[in-house]
């Protein structure tokens, strides 16, 4: 992994030369564990930056669980949508497009099917983001910056391009893909 | 949308018909906003149980924040991994498949690409997730028990699925597709 490269921070790009082309790795890692009935504890950790954050969820009553922490799906929806909306942020600056606030309001929507008592089976139906940006700039500016947010966005661009998620399962001291 | 409808609850699935196909909405919904600098706020409800949390994000001062907040980032690797874990739970109780604790170890891995300064485009690289099951079950439970993890859980599906994203960008009192 590259991690001295100054291509993530939006500050700093003067630093970088005007037209080659470099890349950035940017990883996560997430270690999680089960703490009784529907709750979980996980730790998750920027390797760039090194910034670790260890948060808890809990299901609702409805799902067996306490309510005593927001639910996966609170963390996955607000991850989205804070992503793209410090994209633009960090892009205004780059682009030199004059933005204040922005607002957003976004709809995630999921269905899910199942037989009598089998384990359901879930499907995205759409996810939509209606964007407020309070700005002087020109509109065309504006659609640029949202359309360049878009494809810098980590998480948007986890969504809507293809992505391989491997899982392995310990057995004994060994792992098998499962 | 179906709200009341309890295939969503792991524990009175013994109330639905043994071999109904049914179908539940399951919505969340965003609301978030900037704060100065690279905060975000954000507001999320989900419709099914009406549980709201409010998250704050910021950036670490490499990317000009304050690190006051986790990243957004920071979420949605947390809501991916616990999303799966939750749903092993809750699965492993309709499969009658005795599980005591599960840890998983993940890995969320980006790669930006940069011309000089402008705007990066990232895409999603891999995610991988190990699964340590504490359980006396066969593991062929196990491996049916996490085959049906994954296809339940939300967030997986959400990433390994096509999954269209809208923008709307307000201008004036109307919304025009962005």
């Amino acid at each position: 992994m590259t991690k001295a490269n100054d291509a993530a921070s939006p500050d700093n790009g003067e630093a970088a030369a005007s037209s080659d082309l470099h890349t950035v790795d940017i990883v996560f890692d997430a270690r999680a564990r089960t703490k009784g009935k529907m709750k979980s504890e996980v730790t998750i950790t920027s390797q760039f930056s090194n910034f670790s954050v260890t948060l808890e969820t809990d299901e609702g009553k409805l799902h067996g669980g306490d309510a005593s922490a927001p639910m996966p799906l609170h963390y996955f929806a607000a991850g989205v949508v804070t992503c793209l909306m410090t994209q633009m942020k960090a892009f205004a600056k780059r682009l030199r497009i004059p933005v204040e606030n922005i607002a957003m309001d976004a709809n995630f929507h999921w269905r899910l099917e199942q037989v009598g008592r089998e384990p359901y089976v879930s499907q995205p139906v759409g996810f939509d983001i209606d964007i407020d940006v309070e700005s002087d700039a020109p509109l065309e500016d504006i659609k640029r910056l949202i359309a360049a947010a878009k494809k810098g966005c980590f998480a948007e661009q986890a969504l809507t391009l293809p992505c391989e998620i491997g899982h392995r399962l310990k057995v004994g001291d060994d792992w098998v893909e499962v």
